[in-house]
Parts: structure tokens; C-alpha cells; sequence
């Protein structure tokens, strides 16, 4: 994998790159739509290329490996083939998923004990197999097994969780680099930054993950209900540690406007479930605002669903069609709204992107950011 | 709207015809996907278009008065508008929906009374009203108001049933005649046979219905759980009464096969919620036979979906993948097998009036009929 910074942006710390992977280019900053089973939900893959213009595309380790399972992604060539994608995806570690199980997940220094959700079935996660697994998966990007803590956290447990996700990193690296991809093209390992809502620890967590001198950094455990101003603050404590030449991916985030904000303060990479989640309940994001398409109000409103959107259902459904849709409890309106939402947020990361190009970028953000949160 | 007869095969009754309307030509014989609520079930309205390459779609009077309602349809201009479909509408009389409510609703002279199944308030459809309603709708092809007998009904309701149908006809007549479209183009009235499965009533009410002199006709009260030889029967009897030079449109028929056999018989249109309602449960029809995707055998087949059919989701997408996504109870999968069996409705009906048109058809039809019916 190769990473190119292209420009940076004078009046914040926002950047413009391009990240080179075996499936292609990624222009960065860059959102990547979450593909949790092999299947961005409610999309096709032809619309995902041609009307999201998803440059990459996320999968989750956790529900990958109960189902399909890697048997049957590894017969049929990995995951990129058995859902038929041929642009780049990058998978979780599994962690995450692991640790909203709750109570039936057990946390030692070996890994993870957890039961499926799907059968009860025990299984064990560890840094050494969650690598193994993410090989068979076949992702170009892949993430280091971590202990995402929950908010609010002790700092002592804090410290403790980033200490072990360190160890847990060095185990991964080791594995990693004993281990060959196995469908012919690289992968590359991203570390996690960890250390809750803590500066102390978050900088000890960057600059730990720093030294292990990897393709691309990850930062983890934001966007878990914490204050923005805390995402924010510790976001950028740990940008401004990680080297400048490697691309930064914030994991899970987040609306529109936490987005900006955080390519403002050095961050490359997002993925986030809220625009096809939020988009299937009703909630469409646009450059005005954000609407719940299910008021009454737009009962009769035959104006396209998102004037500024560039998508076919932006122009040919109507806001009166689309809210009808849901009133009805049909599938066309969960279809709509995710491809609009998905459409948007790639839209808003690529607007980003040339707007740091063009050295106007903060200004654009902060003119934004306020409307992209008005109720309309 | 205008009927042309283009070709007869020789050894059977089956014809093709080419039908002009408002919003464009219907080459028959003709499939028309279901949209019961303004969308044919997890099909974007290009994907009818493109992919599908619907001619004509259906609408339900009964749902769409309801939800969205006449009055918010009138101030979109109508159905097409409404849900921006450029192509010919057909809507039924939402009769049959109202006997399906069966103990909430109530049949008099004058019309029937029933509760909404969304918020149990009182209607009543009369044959006036319906009339009303589709004009307010905007179909091209609007359908008259009719009782739709159950399977089985002793001779002496289904002689009263057709009776009343009659009646009913002759004021959807008058109120259709005496009133004007409301949207600048042309809307047209067929009929609908009656007499459950006694010869003798078919052939009354057909001879009714056709010396009515409308621009097509239909046969309803089939498909509701008559063995297939009564329906081929019917459908024999009722066409050789019905004019040739007029299209004889099927309602709520049928399985790949019964389409075939009525074609024969000299049936012109169909309409059925098969193809996508069984493909949203993972069955899947092919030109080899029926498949159930959700079946372990399909788990590592990673062949398309169906090697024979022509649209995006045939290729792209395996046996294998498909099958996960229903497993994993993922939208896509039920829009992938919705998408699918759709267009292969339409593909067997080209390829139907392909055949008339060489002159091949009976010994296609009797080649395809056992093969539509494997268990793959």
C-alpha cells in the first residue's frame, strides 16, 4: 500500500491524499460505507460503484467469520469475490462487535471469549486468530485486534485496556508479518490508538502505535457516546502525534458534521453505520439539513427528494414519494434512503477534499457545518 | 387506446399483439409486475425499466386509496407522477383485495362495505366510486368492479356473484362514460368475467361481457386454488367467446407454467404477486426449473445466480453469495431474487411472443412447461 499527501489545507490541519491499494486508488479524506455481512445493506454493488461512487467499502471480522464463515469465503476466493466487489475493502478486527455482546464476552490476556449471536456457540477471538481470519477474509486493509473501552470509563480500566490493546498489537504485528496473503495480492495491518477520553493516555497510545512504523493508523474508541468536544479534543491530540505521511482512519464517525470536523483536524479515513442505518428509520442528510422524510409535512411536497443530491433517487423519487414509501412500510424506501444517505456522505468527504485543494477548506467548513445540522 | 393482432401460431390458440396506449406500446403476450402501493417490492423504478423491461406495471385500487389516498395522488397529477413511472399503468378495481378482507367486509346491491385493514375505519366501494378513484388514479387500463368468487362456491353464489358482477358493470359503464380522465390523456374500462368454475356461467357471463363492446376484456376469479385443468378450462371457454380482435387479460395468474398454458389458450396479459412475493422467501425460477436458494446445497456454489438470465443480477451475483444473504436475512437478497424473477417473467413472455412470431410456439411451450417446473 502506498500513501500520497497531496495538499494540506493552511487554516486547519486537513488533508488531501491519495492511499494506493491492490484494488485500486483512494482519494482521501474518504468515507467508506459499512458492508457488515458482504452486503452493504439495501444496495446493490453496481449502484455502490456507479451512484454512492464508494471508493472502498467496509466489512465486519465478527459477523463475517459466524456467517458466511471463512470456509466458504475462503472457496470462493475471499470476501471481494464472493460478494463481487472488486474495489478495495478494509475489515474491523472484530472487537468492537465483541465487546457490545456484553455480558456474554469475557475479556483475558489471551483474547476474547464470546458466544454467537446467531447460535449461543462459544468461540474464542485472539490477536493471532483475528489475523489469521482477516487473511482468509482477504481485506486490503485490515485492523489490529483492540479492547475498545466503553464511555464513561475509569481511567485506571482505561490504562489498562490500552496497555493490553499495545500487547495485543505487538501479538498481531508478530502473526502478521509470519503470515502470507492468500489470494495474490498485499494486505496491510492498520494499529489501533486507544486510551478513552484521556490526553495522558491517548498520547502514550499514539505515540506507542507511532514507533510500530505500519502503513496507516487507526484511532479507536471515539463516537462511543462520548462529548463531541472530547472526540474532537482527543482526536486531534492523536493526530498531531501520528507521522504525517501515513493516512489517519477515526473509526465509527459519525454525522455529517463530526466529519468536517475531524478532516479538519487530520483525519484521512471514516466509516460510520449511520447513513444507511439513520437512512432505513428515515432520516435523509442533506446539504441543507437533515430531514425524517416521515413528517407529515412533506405529505405533499412533489419536490425531488434532495435538490443538491447527484444520485437517481435525488432527482426522480419526490419527498411526498419517498415519505409514502415508508408510511407504507415498503422496502423501496429503506433502498432510497440508504443510497441517498451513502450518496451524501461521499459527496460531503469529496466536496471536503477539493475544497483543501483549492486552500478553502476551513472557511467551507464552517459555513457547513452549522447547516448540515439544522432540522428542516 | 388501440389493439392490433400481429401474429396467431397454428397450433395452438396463442397470439401476439402490440396494445397502444397514453404512455406508450405493450407488445403481448405481456407480464405485469405488481406494484400494489406505488412500487412493484424492492425494484427501483429504473431497474423495472432497464433491467426488468417491465412493458406495464399494476397498481391496487384498494391500497392506493388508502395510503397515499386519491387526494394526495390528484395533487401529483396522478399515479405515474406520483411515483414517476412514464410507462402504462393498469389498476384493479380493489375488489379483490376487499373479499380477501373477508369478515369485514359486506356485500350489498349497492356496493361493499369494508374496514381499512390499517386503521379499521369504514369504506364503501361502489361501482360509481371505484370508477371515481381510478380516474383519480390515472391508470390507463382501469378495471370494472366485480365480486370475486372464492374457490370452491356452489353454483347457485357463483351464478349470483356473476349476476351482480353484470349489473355492477353496467353502472361502471355509465359512470366511466359520463365522466372524463383528469389528466389530459386516456384512460379505458375492460370488463371482468365471471362464474367461478361452471362452464355455463363462464360462457353467459362471457357472452355478457362481450357484447358490451369495450377495448379489453379479463377474466377473473381464477387462481384462487382451482385445480389447473379447471383454470385452463375457464380460460379456453371464456377466450374462444371473447372477440379476437380485443386483448384478454388473466388476473393474478400465475406460475411460469400456467402463463405458458394460458398463452396457448389465447391469453394476451397477465398480472401475479408470485415473482417477487415467492422470490422474497428465496424461491427462484429459472428456464430450468424452481430453485430454493435458501437450500444448503446452494451454500458453496459460487455459479451465477442463473446462468441463463439477462439481467445485472444473474452475472454478478452466485448461488452462493445469495443464498448468505438470505441466511443472514440481508435486503439485498430479497431484492436481488425480486429483481431476478421479474425479469425472467418478462424474459418467458418475449420469448412466448417470439415464438408466435416463427411459428414455433406449441412445441416450445410443450418442451418448456415440464422443464419451468424441476426442483433444481
Amino acid at each position: 500500500m502506498k500513501f500520497e499527501l497531496q495538499a494540506t489545507d493552511k487554516q486547519s490541519k486537513a488533508r488531501a491524499g491519495k492511499l494506493t491499494t491492490a484494488h485500486g486508488e483512494i482519494e482521501t479524506p474518504i468515507f467508506m460505507p459499512v458492508g457488515t455481512v458482504a452486503s452493504v445493506k439495501a444496495v446493490h454493488q453496481p449502484e455502490l460503484v456507479n451512484d454512492v461512487k464508494a471508493e472502498i467499502i467496509l466489512g465486519n471480522t465478527y459477523h463475517l467469520y459466524l456467517r458466511p464463515g471463512t470456509e466458504t469465503l475462503q472457496a470462493a476466493g475471499g470476501l471481494h469475490k464472493f460478494m463481487n466487489w472488486e474495489r478495495p475493502i478494509l475489515t474491523d478486527s472484530g472487537g468492537f462487535q465483541v465487546y457490545s455482546l456484553d455480558d456474554i464476552s469475557k475479556i483475558t490476556e489471551q483474547g476474547v471469549k464470546f458466544k454467537s449471536h446467531i447460535d449461543g456457540s462459544t468461540h474464542l477471538f485472539t490477536p493471532e486468530n483475528v489475523m489469521d481470519v482477516q487473511r482468509q477474509i482477504g481485506a486490503d486493509i485490515i485492523m489490529a485486534f483492540d479492547e475498545c473501552t466503553p464511555y464513561p470509563c475509569d481511567v485506571q480500566y482505561a490504562k489498562e485496556a490500552m496497555d493490553r490493546t499495545h500487547r495485543w498489537l505487538d501479538r498481531c504485528i508478530r502473526r502478521f508479518d509470519e503470515t502470507d496473503p492468500l489470494y495474490g495480492y498485499d494486505q496491510t495491518l492498520f494499529p489501533i490508538v486507544q486510551g478513552s477520553v484521556y490526553p495522558e493516555l491517548r498520547k502514550q497510545s499514539a505515540e506507542y502505535i507511532a514507533q510500530t512504523d505500519r502503513e496507516g493508523y487507526a484511532i479507536g474508541g471515539l463516537s462511543v457516546g462520548e462529548p463531541h468536544e472530547d472526540m474532537y479534543e482527543m482526536s486531534e491530540l492523536v493526530c498531531d502525534i501520528l507521522p504525517k505521511d501515513k493516512p489517519r482512519y477515526l473509526m465509527g464517525v459519525g454525522t455529517p458534521a463530526n466529519i468536517l470536523e475531524n478532516i479538519a483536524l487530520g483525519v484521512d479515513m471514516f466509516d460510520c453505520v449511520m447513513p444507511a442505518r439513520n437512512g432505513r428509520n428515515g432520516q435523509i442528510f442533506t446539504s441543507e439539513g437533515i430531514m425524517n422524510i416521515k413528517n407529515a409535512k412533506w405529505a405533499k411536497d412533489f419536490s425531488p427528494l434532495d435538490p443538491n443530491g447527484d444520485s437517481f433517487v435525488d432527482s426522480i423519487y419526490s419527498k411526498a414519494y419517498v415519505r409514502h414509501l415508508f408510511q407504507a412500510n415498503e422496502y423501496l424506501g429503506r433502498q432510497i434512503a440508504s443510497l441517498h444517505n451513502l450518496r451524501f456522505y461521499l459527496w460531503l468527504v469529496k466536496q471536503a477534499r477539493q475544497k483543501i485543494q483549492e486552500g478553502t477548506f476551513a472557511e467551507w467548513k464552517n459555513v457547513m457545518v452549522p447547516k448540515l445540522q439544522n432540522r428542516l
